[in-house]
């Protein structure tokens, strides 16, 4: 692996511009292609993520006070050195995540495309001005920082994710505490780094690794007035419980279960490949990942299987090290144990396992923790391969008989993260769209992830809160609104010039 | 007092189009001017608040699929049923609170401009359109409606508040259940009648009189979606706390403690005219009333002072029911105690007492809830007077030497709810509006509460949430936002149509 | 015919708040079912309509400061008296125009929603504000009013485009003078009336009836500041040419031939009911009727042809006053001569005439001006019914082998107003939309007439300017930007009070 | 001077990607420090602009499908570019136009911040989507390029203004075709080589110079949908007519007369400071420039004078390649002699001559265009030095009464660009911004220049259309409105699918 300088060999905090390393508590950093612990990622103490909200509380003042435009430029700089530095954070990622370095790219580029929208800050921040809302009464409304912010990110993106938030944060006029995930700390870290470089004060980004201590301490403190979480539906639920009974503003964003609709119209040859890439890339582990499908009719739904057992035979699974693999391991081992049992509860409960990827080996890694692609056909609802977030390459069928038939089912389901027709039929993919419950939806589009100048959410169990993330809603996460009503009394400099001077000529 | 046809002696529910009276546990409504119980008010069982959210469950889909100006008109509509029933609904409010009635009409009228601005739905509900996010894929943002949405509103405001919710959350296509205060129930009831005359569908807004068990039901119900309250602190805390925990989103608003800031070079005329409405309007039971002034050296603190002496001197208090009178009774028996034991209190920590409305005796009416208007000099951080919600007439001048010390003063306190400065320089204002850590203020306007097309909303212990009341803040509260993308399959019938024909002709 | 008292035998002008007659010259207004003139008009002197520019200019400086929630409510007033009156107001667009009474609400109904999108001017007029552009510095933009602002409006809808231009123009703070089409003046007139007894002060709206010296006037009178237009291209040319010479703004609408396409896959049925409407409905005189189907292959178009026969076999034609008749007159006897010339003309040039409608008599309305629905096969551009705006109710159909044929030959022809294609395919319906060189589009809508919270504009040769007509361009329009940009001395009465306060003690 | 290899002797067009020389006709590049020609400019041809409009035509069908996200992309790349060149570009402005050097990075920074705007191009370009304007009825806006699209641009800001124009014009999807001034052209040349190497398409951006030839081919060429034009209001009002009446939109800024107010509490010292750099910064040829100052009251004028009279003395007026001196020459000798007969004509007219600039003498610059400072008092209206643009370094006083009497001289004049009032009283700055006939205003800004997130423009005749320059109104003007409204037949894919495929089991 490509050895890189700014990484120590325990991954530290970054704290008022400083790299801190703390010592106390360490957790191993595994390499999932091998199987081995490449370096040790520090778990904060609860005085280190303290340090961490005190140098972000005593930053903010001169940053909310910087005008936007200069916060902006700040992103528009780092923009540039993320673009620089395209390699050595993608080679981290896959690193410690194991993903495919394209993928890893890919993930990259989506994160810059919200440091490009925070760099809109002057445009996103105008507040409304009213003229005369009263006789000679102005109004108008802001959008004022709130102060410190913090983060609570997952191992799945471990660049993009934590791009959603502080960049937009920070250019609204906050500081940010950002504890992201311990499993792959480094590609985050680097970032961060990136970021003082373009210009940022110290003090405005932490950055604090830890466990469950660090994100207690940032639930629990006063100074920290908004918390985003990307995660785990009972964690979501947990950190919005908690943030919000210390009275905080919280986003919690949770898990999915997205499911595609396979019309009787669709292009079967297209759904079969965008199907592909939403099942297996990344290893399924996406909370916008297609790990169902909802075939309409039976014909559709054996064309698309029989289409899918092709299309997996030819994938190629092995290191993300290497891009002409279309798939890279697990991220860890006790998650490649319960992907396989998983499997091997789908088989019990009775359905029908078309390709079976449990046995795969890759030569040389065999220690490594990957799994190949499993196809099963006649799942149903109840199964738990159906109910619950695997986050692996394990993709269901499931055949009804009407659209209608594909949205109860949908709507039935505890998550509404994602979802996706496939037709060309423009009613169809209208009734969809309106009526679905479910936050993102894509027509013919297996990953509807919304682009960086809207914002990603989804709704049911898949996002506690009322904003969404990134776009535009981040703006209103991350501001408070102040209204100013003024009127001047009459008698000023104004009538005391006109009244006074004439009789000076 | 006129008698209302529509008022039973017991005050029931609106549930699915119906007055429903739950007769199992009721309690008097008083006429504070007398001390007279009128007539009592049912309290819902969780099985009639249970109802009522079915009832808005059921009516939900047709209403959601209404095309936005058509929930438009109904607004329209309500709105002339409202100026058409001014009169009656203001001798409701003054009869059940005890306001003066021209502050009852003064409320009304706040309460309409919200209903004006629900009447601008298809403008409000606008999402955004971006054509090629990428090669051939276009994406929007909708706002959603919820679904089954909830309010719980105070006794100070019985017509404005819960005006300030339902009609924006219906406008947006969810319906509602609303529970108002149990102490004024008439005119909020008799308004949600007039919104069925105007054309809202039965069920699409419920109200349910009750106490805690209702809220509690609201704040547990899984089919209520959303809930915003306004209220003290501790109640809103705890509704923020236990709605969030039952995975919905929750604006909740809370008390305030308002100060004006009274520089050297202000108008003082003008100041003491401003500060006798916002202090003594409706009897100091607003949580946008000026409790405190602070007064920036000697000069003007003693001549406010003065001014305000004078001025409470000339000042008429009686029953709200003759217009000729500046102040009305407080709300309840228990409410007069209060506010007059906070008085004592004032005294008792040494804070100058310069006016003592404590003994005011309104002739005939010796069993109202009557307390003069109450001036102290010399408050001082510290005071139970200073420190909390008196909501009462009393009015406290702190004395400090300089726009940082008032300013500081003001951000330290709990509150930050609204705040003014009186002054005539535009550096002062520009500083001051700038910096202070309250959500709504004023220059030279001392109750800056946003008109309705700008949002209501304190900072600090003020408001639990991230969005706030009315105006702009509420079309997102009452929204959800759905993100679609979209691409269609190229070889459709374009192509079809292309190639096929020619080879007919 | 019903008589209505406010309309005098000679329709005269309404200038600060009075009706004025001018006698000097006059022209008969005719009934087209009858071809009997039933009252006559005045025709404003260059003086008559200079009063009315004065009478504008003088009450500008009040209205412009009037709030901008008086001057909506103005609008909510007149939605209600416009509702109360829309059986009059029908009724004289009936008897002037000719169109069917149902028509004639359908256009008021249209007008009306765009006073209520004046209504919603608070919102709509909000500016940008921006805290901090350097700092200490803030600016914010403003929509100001422009003055006194014309419009100049065709006899087709004559009281829907005077309603898509003042309203807007007067909630933005304007004064406004108005020369509607001579031939229906009384409906206009009658709504300007009812706008005054809804509170709109005397001589913010005038209006003036003329000709082209009105006209020339309005153009030429520099106190005029911005003229919108709506009628023949031709005249629209003219305008924006003469306006823009007299440094004015311009927004000049004129001519259409708007085609429809028809895909292979469209419904056939649906679209033949869709078509009856849009090419017939009217008589044809609107701009936004469909005269020219393109079918997409001959299979659609031997269908679409066979349909519409039928369906024209079935209509009836007669007087506008029966609302069982589909269709009534044309406007004028010169019109109606100029339509039958055009057939002849389609004729003589090669099309097919499937339907004849030349020949057509009412019994008992023998001089009427009515024509009964044509329709052609085969026509080809070039040819004069293919090119030429003909604004009666003859229907051409065009046959070409691919959407992109269709496409070219809407691309190429001179105008751009509005445009549909009839499919079910999502593609096909993404591409039409995108390219095609038309400001209006519908997909399976065959009028595809803007909502009132949107904006009404063609593009090529049906439009002059760069604003669109009514909805959000509307505001943009009637009002002019002002952007101020503000910083204030530092060592204002804030320095001075705490420097010089301390030492006083 | 650096020599730059990018400028060749003659300075050429940029058509198509390519420098192209036209030889037929060339006119000098003066020096204007020294008065020697330094190199010379082609004057296109009709056909040279012919072609650029070609090239423009042939490169939009693509770049106008290329998403916004990669369009502002482009931007992006060229604001890190114009940093990198700074020097080089500012050293090209300097030699050409003689201002000095720090002047000429403050205009390239002022016209990066309009490439950072169009940047934002996603953001902006958003239209605005309406679910269910009718039932199952959705419609929704776009905001589509125009396709050729051209910008006219004046001598005294050869970097800033063509960067307000061009880069949102392409941002929006547009091509364009530059004319600027051909008395310095070398450094918009250079700018638009940096374009192409940032990554826009040959042909998306075209430059050509010329004169009067050029600009009439532009405002006649039908493939010109739209035109932006800076420079003198006479020049503005003949292509704004001349470009309407072929039918384009039009922005034409002309110039200015801009009136400075000063109130008698303005903070005098800060006022002359501001007013130096106001008045003579770039030897006063901006059309942002104060040439006039109005004081209320003799004392205030009194003392203004004098500090003018002290700062004008520590001056330093050389060439602009040393950024020790404060002002550089004039453009040209023709100006410089028009300048010199202005001051004469005040003298001549009896207003007081209180620094005579006219004999400054800079050694070794002999031949050069300079002129001192110039400060007049008791200049009154009707003066010409009052009335006319004078575009150099001349600056009266005159003296009024009242802020009303100050108001109305403003609001009398011609022009309407700028204006500026120094007090610190919130109700004059505020009866100022509200009232005044002015479109850009400053309150203690002396340039009240908007930033790039707000608009640029005039009112009265300092600025004929209806949309401002760069900004929100720059999207709005180079773009048209595509509104479409969408409806689907019911009996599609859907219906066909629940009820075909049951029966298939």
């Amino acid at each position: 692996m490509h050895h890189d300088p700014s990484v120590t060999h325990t991954v530290g905090h970054l704290i008022d511009g400083q790299i801190v390393a703390d010592a106390e508590r360490t957790q191993p950093v595994f390499d999932p292609a091998t199987g081995q612990a490449t370096r040790s990622v520090a778990l904060a103490s609860k005085a280190t993520v303290e340090a961490a909200i005190a140098s972000a509380e005593a930053a903010f003042p001169a940053w909310r006070n910087t005008p936007p435009l200069k916060r902006a430029r700040v992103m528009s700089r780092l923009k540039v050195l993320l673009e620089e530095h395209a390699d050595q954070i993608a080679e981290l990622i896959t690193a410690e995540h194991g993903k495919v370095l394209a993928d890893a790219h890919g993930e990259l580029q989506r994160g810059i495309e919200n440091v490009e929208y925070a760099s809109y800050a002057p445009e996103l921040l105008k507040g409304e001005y009213s003229r005369n809302v009263g006789p000679g009464i102005d109004s108008w409304a802001e959008h004022q920082a709130l102060g410190v912010t913090a983060g609570i990110t997952p191992f799945n993106f471990p660049a993009m994710v934590p791009l959603w938030m502080w960049p937009m944060a920070v250019a609204c006029g906050n500081t940010f505490v950002l504890k992201p995930s311990e499993r792959d700390p480094s590609s985050t870290l680097l970032i961060a780094q990136l970021a003082l470089q373009a210009g940022l004060p110290p003090g405005v980004l932490n950055v604090v690794n830890g466990d469950k201590l660090a994100v207690d301490t940032l639930l629990q403190d006063a100074r920290v007035k908004a918390v985003s979480f990307v995660g785990s539906t009972p964690i979501a639920e947990y950190v919005y419980t908690e943030g919000c009974r210390h009275g905080k503003r919280v986003q919690a964003l949770g898990g999915a279960k997205n499911h595609a609709v396979l019309m009787p119209d669709a292009d079967i040859a297209n759904a079969v490949n965008a199907l592909m890439g939403a099942a297996f890339g990344s290893c399924g582990e996406r909370c916008m990942a297609i790990p169902l499908v909802v075939a309409v009719g039976d014909a559709a739904a054996d064309a698309v299987v029989a289409g899918l057992k092709t299309a997996i035979a030819a994938m190629k699974v092995g290191p993300g090290t290497d891009n002409g693999n279309d798939m890279g391991p697990l991220v860890s081992r006790p998650h490649f144990e319960k992907v396989r049992a998983y499997v091997d509860s789908g088989v019990a409960e009775g359905a029908t396992l078309v390709v079976d990827g449990r046995s795969l080996q890759v030569p040389g890694h065999e220690e490594g923790y990957f799994v190949g692609a499993c196809l099963f056909d006649h799942v149903r609802p109840g199964m738990k391969i159906y109910q619950e977030e695997i986050f692996g390459p394990v993709l269901g069928v499931v055949r009804v008989q009407s659209l209608q038939e594909a949205m109860r089912l949908i709507d039935e389901h505890e998550y509404g993260n994602g979802t996706c027709i496939f037709t060309r039929d423009g009613e169809a993919a209208r009734y969809f769209t309106d009526h679905i419950q479910v936050g993102m939806v894509g027509v013919n589009v297996p990953l509807p992830v919304p682009v960086a100048y809207h914002s990603f959410g989804g709704w049911k169990r898949s996002l506690f809160g009322d904003l969404h993330a990134y776009g535009p809603d981040a703006v209103r996460f991350y501001t408070k609104r102040k209204t100013v009503t003024q009127r001047w009394p009459s008698a000023g400099v104004r009538e005391g010039a006109a009244y006074s001077f004439p009789s000076s000529r």
